[in-house]
């Protein structure tokens, strides 16, 4: 096995006073196998040594990373977009190990001598996926950036590549809808539901919200009835075949032609019947963990197509999309049309921070993200 | 409650000698009620005057027409293509009814002065749904029927309109397949799976081909490659893990675009799981009267394509491709790459049988119909 010379150890050899200003250390989360998130990451530190920058280098410091499921999926080995798990994945690495978190906003801190896209304190996030964001620090190349204007918020700006953006080519890719038509969801309450239900209403679509029965259920149904939302449903009245007319009244004569499913089993079904002739379902996650169960009647008699939808997948198959739907996201962002995602926020001061705050920050982020969506932000 | 003027009542009031041979006995099978075919149905007679022709109309005999589950369907009421009920569906109708049968073959008896397109005994068959096939005789007019050359088998212009129509839209219409290609269906030993793997064999594509497992398989084994099955497997494989890997061997590298399920529940999950990336699954049947079921990591990481598929609803999107359709497949019955299918024929010779034999040869065809597909011959 090849072990790269540690730049620290090379550093520590030489006795020149400039270390302290010309280095930084950073710290990164790793895994080495997969598994449970709670098990096997790992933080890892390296010292960058700014005056070594390359001409092509972008030295960039995170301002912000969200905990995202396809995240704790990577780790778990389940996902199949996933970073080599390689000796050279970061620098001094001991043993080969994989990078973590695919979405974060950073800032520029230096660049090398050819970069002419990117200035000292520029915003920007990831170009491609497997960044690994979940860093204090992280040198690339320039091509592996888009920047990111501040107009908008710290927080739309770190989460703008996988809700919003899901939402938004969802809601424009596959089927041509016209201003008046509806859409239905189910996980309403998602942060891609939030964000489809605001982008819907700027595009002039209406929609059939689906979210699940609970206590404060007056509270949640104004909060998206607030975003935009058409009409909210609970899920028992999206199972139940009697609502089935309240819906044909609501609908008055339309069909609706698009479907978002996150959540499976009986939902998506319910969600499937409610869907008019040449309709499109598309499933982009399973909440429920159960499969999507569609009668052959809906499949036949209403020629009804339900397509897979993954952004990954997606911006792979058709690459000219992702700049276009950043670009289309920043000016409904910047216009006010969609709000800031609501995001516990963890704080770390990324200069400070020990090797083992900066692995239980993670930890604890990845153990509340039962509770709600969290955000790193280091400042 | 309107009722016309028996044609019969006129012409029995008439002491003309001509009636003899002016005048045909048409029996039809119709049903007031929707509900089970061997309650609801009836044999209702009229006369057809051939000298009462107008300048437009056809009369037509039949000489053959299947029983499908499509017909047995719509007198249930369970099918959205149906006839009207009404009292004007057929001559001389006591109570509203409808005509019965959608396929069929038909010979010209008589033409009106205006017709050009067809002569006495031209082959025919409907071109359109709900024409009431299930009848010795009809009147109608040309628009309404599409030439058939004598090059062809009787059974194969009797059922020419749904099984291997069916197949060959599906295997052409959706996915771009290539020589070489794989698709894979279940139910491939009936008929629009035994015209799937024929017409797939001659477009070059491979077939992977599900049947039940059954006492002679290996008849049927061998049977469907004699036809041109590339390789035949039961859904005891096709839902086992294990077989995976036997599958992966066979398919030596090469991904499988399209899958035609006619089955649904596990069977149609087996299928999907064995599909490549970007593929579409067509759903036609549903003979294990299961929904179709499908994890979501299929939609999503593999990009998978859920459609329906019905003849019926795909001529009426695309009205263009019925003819070209027909035209596609009477050509490989006349190059010898479609063979008859095999149906158990019943005979009915038309101008002897009365209304009660007529009725009882019906309903005796529809109760033989879970033993193999039926042809009801008219000489």
């Amino acid at each position: 096995m090849f072990v790269r010379p540690s730049l620290t150890s090379i550093i520590r050899n030489t006795t020149q006073p400039i270390r302290a200003m010309s280095t930084i250390k950073a710290h990164s989360i790793v895994y080495n196998n997969y598994g449970e998130p709670l098990e096997q990451l790992k933080a890892h530190s390296y010292d960058i040594n700014l005056d070594s920058l390359k001409p092509d280098d972008i030295l960039v410091q995170t301002v912000a990373c969200p905990i995202n499921p396809s995240d704790i999926n990577q780790i778990q080995g389940v996902y199949p977009s996933r970073p080599e798990i390689s000796i050279d994945a970061l620098p001094n690495l001991e043993s080969p190990a994989a990078p973590t978190g695919n979405e974060g906003l950073f800032k520029v801190v230096a660049t090398g001598s050819n970069v002419t896209g990117f200035e000292k304190g520029d915003w920007c996030i990831p170009a491609g996926v497997n960044f690994g964001t979940w860093t204090t620090h992280k040198v690339t190349k320039d091509k592996n950036l888009l920047k990111m204007p501040k107009t908008i918020s710290k927080t739309q700006a770190a989460t703008i590549a996988v809700n919003p953006s899901s939402a938004y080519q969802m809601l424009t890719q596959f089927v041509k809808l016209q201003p008046g038509d509806w859409f239905i969801q189910n996980g309403a309450n998602s942060q891609v539901g939030r964000a489809a239900i605001q982008i819907g209403k700027k595009l002039g679509f209406k929609s059939l919200n689906i979210v699940r029965n609970r206590d404060n259920l007056d509270e949640l149904v104004k909060e998206l009835e607030s975003l935009g939302a058409t009409k909210v449903i609970t899920e028992d009245d999206n199972e139940s075949k009697d609502y089935g007319k309240v819906i044909k009244q609501l609908l008055n004569g339309q069909e609706i032609k698009l479907g978002l499913n996150c959540v499976g089993g009986p939902s998506a079904t319910g969600l499937a019947r409610k869907l008019g002739n040449d309709a499109t379902m598309l499933t982009y996650g399973a909440m429920s963990m159960k499969p999507v169960s569609l009668p052959t009647g809906l499949f036949i008699f209403k020629n009804l197509t339900a397509k897979g939808f993954w952004i990954t997948g997606n911006i792979k198959r058709h690459p000219e999309t992702r700049l276009e739907t950043i670009n289309a996201v920043i000016k409904l962002m910047e216009d006010g049309d969609l709000v800031d995602a609501k995001y516990n926020e963890t704080q770390i001061n990324p200069n400070e921070v020990s090797n083992e705050e900066f692995l239980q920050s993670f930890l604890n982020a990845i153990q509340n993200s039962k509770k709600g969506k969290q955000l790193v932000v280091f400042e």
